[in-house]
Formats: C-alpha cells, structure tokens, sequence
C-alpha cells in the first residue's frame, strides 16, 4: 500500500492510497479557501444518558449538487477545485469539511448558561472516497481495490485511534437518497468518537458478560452456529463468512465478518482481508443484483475501542441495514423501533435469505 | 367517561369510549371474517441483548388504500364492514389485526431449530381511533375530546398492565407518510411489551440511578431547569409543560410532562390531565402552524413498567420527534445515529424553540 499525505489550502488533511506508487508533486485542492472554523459542541443528555453532538454550521453543508458539480470527482480544472486532485491513487481519505466531531480549538469552549452538562465536540469526521470513478460502486470495485479499502480503515482505524482523547472509530457507507445521501459518488465516512457511543457500548458489555460467562466470544459462537446451520449464509470461505443473522431487525440485513476473531481492521492477515473483501464485494453485488437496481443500505464496521487495552471479546464485524422491506417498500422505524427500540419484524430471516442466495454473482 | 366492551366476529376485542353515553345496543363490525391466527415469535439478538419480533403474516397488511376505503372510518355498509360502528363515541380502541405481539394461543411455539433463544411474542398491539372524522387530527380536537384520550390511554394502560406476563405499555403515534403510515384516519397504537423494552429499560435505569444520587427525578429537575431558563418553553401552565429539550436529538424535537411527576397516565389527577391536553394541543397546532401544513411526527408516552412494583423514579411524559430538518429537508438517521446510536445535530434547539415559540396559537 502506497500513501501520501497532503494539507489542503484550509487546513484539513488529505491522505491518498494506492496499489502503485503516488506521484509525489501532487497538491491538496479543496473547495473552499477559508480554514475551517468548527465549533461543535456536546450535550449530555440526562434522561438517556448520553452525549449528543451540536454542530450548527453543518446546515449550510452541501446537498444533492447538480450532476456538473461533484467535490469527490477529481479536480480537472484548478479554477474549479473539487476535494481531491488528479493522479495515481486509488482510496481518498479527507477530513469532513462540516464535521459533527472535530479537533477542539485552542480556547474553544461550549456555549454558557446550558443547562446539562457540555463539553467540546472533540474528535474527528472524515470521508472516504471508495474511487476515482464517480459512477462506480463499492461492490463493482476490483477485489484488489476493495483489499486495499480494508487496510486504509485500518490505517485510519489505527492513526486516528492514537490521537489523543479518541475512544471510539467507526468507519461506515451510507448508500443512496432513501437513507439521505447528498453526494452518489462512491464514499463513505469514519466518525471518531471521544467515548464509546451507545451501540458498540451496549454490544460491547453484552460481549464482555458472553466471553466472561462462556470463555468464548459471542460473534464467534454464532458464527458456527450459522454455518452449521446454512440456512441463512450468503458467503462462506476459507476466512469470512456473510449471512442474514438469524435475528435480523432489518427484512435485507446481512452481517459481514473474519471467522476467526479479530479485534479490529488492523489486526487482519492478509488471507483473512482478502477473503472479507469476497465476502463484502458478494454482499453487495447480491443487493444489487436483487431487483437489479442499486440497493441502498447502511454499513457499519464494529471494532474494538482504541482506548489502548485488550478487548478480547470484540470482533471485527460490519452490519448492512438496506431501509426496505419489499421492492416496493421502505421499511420504517417509527413507533416500537424508535420508540422503544424494540424492533418489529414482519418477513423471516430466513425467507429473505433465500432470495440474496438465488442472486447468482460470479467472483474472479 | 363512558365505556362499552365489544368483541368484534374474527375475536378481537373493541372498546368505544366517550364523553356522552354510549348506545349499549352497538355491535362491533370487522373486514375479517375468519380469526385472528396470530403467531408471532421472538428472537433473542445476542450482540445486542435485546429481543426481535417476527410476525411474518404482518407483510400482507393494509397499506395506502384508497380513500373510498378507510378500515377506521365508521362503518356505513354492513355488506362493507369497517373497524368501528357508527354512533356516539369519541374514541374507540380494538385489538391490531396484524399484531407484532398478540396473546400466544394454547400450544403455539416458536419454529424449533433456530440458534438462538426464542420465545412466543407474547403481548397486545391496539388500534386507538382518535375521532370519528377522518379528516382531523389529534391536534384539532377539542380539549375535552383530548382530556378523554389521556383517560383512554391510562385506562388501558392499567387494565393491559394487569394482564399476565405485560411488563410494559407504551401510548404511541405515527403521523404522516414520511413516518410510514399507512392509514390517515388520525389514529395512535398502544404496544404491550412481555419485557420492558430496550430504551424506556436505558431510560429506567438512568433515572433510578438519578433518584437515588440526587434524591430527586431526573426529568422533574430538568423541567425545573428549563423553566428557569424558559429560552425553550413552548407551553408552561400550571401543572403541564412541553419544551424543546436542551439536548434534542431532533431538531423540532419536543417534550410533555406534568410539572409533578406522574409514574403513569393512571396517576395524573384531573387538574394535571387538562392542562397536559392543553400542553399537547397547543404543540400540535403550533407544529403544523409552523409551515402551514401538518407536520409529521413520531410521538411516544414514556410511563412506569407495568411490574406491579412502585416506580418514583419514573415520570411520565411524550417525547415527539418530527423528521424534517427544515421545511424541504428531511432528518435522516445514517451512519452514525442508526450505527453509531450517537445523535448529530445541525440545528440548536434554542433557534428551532424559538421557531415554534413563533407560532401563535389561540387556546379557549
């Protein structure tokens, strides 16, 4: 893997990775030519217990450009600068231009007289450009490209953890404009967290208690129970495995993950990256191969924390959520799911498994 | 209040409440003849700890009709039966036709062979039709009509509640197409849980916590808080209150609460009852005053577990949640909320309180 590092001309960072060497001599364009000036903030919010994160510039973001305008397509004409320039490489890793989460300024502080506990907004919020090609997908990149995707999540994973104050990365894809994608470009985003956010947190003490109580891990247990069992596994190789999980909350949810455990991106073999890269490039050849449209989904990776201590009992997995629940309808949280997080199914696992096995998709 | 206990043809029961007698002659209609076969299951997910329902019979429910068919609307052809009957009645409660949680019929088990722990969705889900005309809103209602609403809702939550096996009862309402409702007959649900689900249990446990650290409730001493503060105050009477909270995770988010605490609906005395009415009518008129259109929403009645056991730390109250960021843009959850469980916020909620609090309503 070949990187380069960049500034651009308003401060954020810019990292290139390749498969061949970078040229060198390449600059950082960026859009904008004022530094950023983030000033988000968190609030605790007390009946819940938990931080949320107030960043008001971020409406002014931008939103379903026209198709001549795309700041993740490469910069053809310096008088019109996009976020990445012309060149040799094959992942861009950015710092978010309206990020949620951001390095705090020196003397920045919350906004007085609230009322609940506050605290800066530390932390970090990059975007990813999956490739050069505005018109791909992450599912048709070559299993090479999607390798390299994995090490550069966990490079991310790994540098950004390092920073100080930074509990939590979270590298992810939102797809299409029914979960609320402003930009089609083939992208996702890593947020980096100064805590450990409620949902790797609740998995993680459930983990913990299952590794405590069993002597092994939880994914890992189930793992072997969907293969053993074969009804619900869409990919099984010699090092990772896909299924809809036998206790799916979305009709279409697929779980992505190395057999064997692995904390985190960075502590992958190389067999078991390339083997993920199968698996994941299956999953999503298979979404779109289901009604022979792009499916849109969300994808989270869930890792350990980077709090710098072992955490035996996370393993490295992504979980998809495509919002619908038929070709023609969207699945929506309202009530129980929202409200009480409790999730109402109405199609099985099962059956819904069947119909991303009959989606045939031929790999190299 | 009046009541008249009805069991419609298929089983399912239906009860008619209202302000003047009701014509104990009514006989409860139903579109279905044959019996509700309901069965539903659980799953247990074992990275989140929590429970799925499955009730794979819900994919053929009732979706969109069309207007000349409204299943809430009266019915006016016995050849053409509805869910309700005509005649003098406010509000009318039925059992859901496609439950995700129903009563488990004698010898009902879960489909054997799955990998993790199941159990019978043991349960109720209830249809609660607001009013009779199909063209209001709960919002539009009388105040005395709404008072009666908050008396329905307590009454069946305390004769749910003492069914066996019911740990927990929450009140909602779905408000319009981009909530995914599927009948615009105004209307709410109310879901019996066999468990106290995952976030009133979060919201439990930090409340509890709360209580016995401070020796106070947690939402009493917010409410406190924000009345003092009052830059977020949309209604303050003298036993109700509703405000945009300081640590809103929607941007229009709001909350309703007795000024008192009240574990429950069943608790409220007929002073906190009216001026709650009054707290939740003028929020509804002033979200759909605020772009001349009525406004969707998710609204949720958080009250005590249905456990029998006293609970001073609960405090019952509605948060509601519309998911439009600003007229033309939706709120979506992605990455990092549905990922992540970690709230983004591009707006405060002092300049959204102060949009609302713009809204002029007149009360009687």
């Amino acid at each position: 893997m070949h990187r380069l590092e960049l500034l651009k001309p308003d401060g954020r960072r810019l990292t290139l990775y390749s498969r061949q060497p970078i040229d060198p001599a390449l600059t950082a364009p960026s859009p904008f030519a004022e530094p950023l000036n983030a000033s988000a903030h968190l609030r605790w919010h007390p009946l819940r217990g938990e931080w949320v994160t107030y960043a008001a510039y971020r409406q002014g973001r931008t939103f379903l450009p026209p198709p001549e305008y795309n700041p993740l397509a490469v910069t053809r004409d310096p008088a019109h600068p996009t976020e990445v320039p012309a060149g040799t490489w094959d992942v861009a890793v950015f710092d978010n231009r309206f990020p949620s989460l951001a390095e705090v300024p020196a003397g920045a502080a919350p906004p007085p007289g609230l009322i609940v506990p506050t605290a800066p907004a530390h932390g970090h919020c990059e975007v990813v450009v999956f490739t050069q090609d505005p018109n791909a997908s992450l599912g048709a990149l070559p299993l090479g490209h999607i390798e390299l995707l994995l090490q550069v999540w966990g490079e991310r994973t790994r540098r950004i953890g390092a920073r100080p104050g930074i509990e939590y990365v979270l590298p992810f894809e939102n797809r299409g404009a029914e979960v609320g994608v402003t930009l089609h470009h083939p992208h996702g985003q890593i947020y980096a967290y100064p805590v450990v956010p409620p949902v790797p947190a609740r998995m993680q003490a459930v983990a913990a208690e299952h590794l405590r109580v069993q002597g092994r891990g939880v994914l890992e247990t189930l793992i072997d129970k969907e293969r053993r069992d074969g009804r619900r596994m869409l990919y099984e190789g010699p090092h990772a495995v896909a299924f809809v999980p036998v206790c799916a909350r979305y009709p279409y949810e697929v779980w992505i993950a190395p057999i064997a455990p692995a904390e985190s991106f960075d502590q992958l073999t190389g067999v078991q990256r390339a083997d993920l890269a199968r698996a994941l490039k299956t999953v999503l050849l298979k979404y779109d191969g289901l009604w022979q449209r792009p499916l849109p989904y969300l994808m989270a990776w869930y890792q350990a924390p980077t709090d710098g201590q072992p955490h035996p009992e996370m393993h490295l997995h992504a979980q998809l959520y495509p919002p619908y629940r038929t070709k023609d309808r969207l699945k929506y949280l309202a009530g129980t799911e929202i409200g009480a997080g409790f999730f109402a199914m109405d199609a099985l696992p099962e059956d819904k498994a069947l119909e991303l096995q009959q989606v045939k998709v031929a790999l190299p």
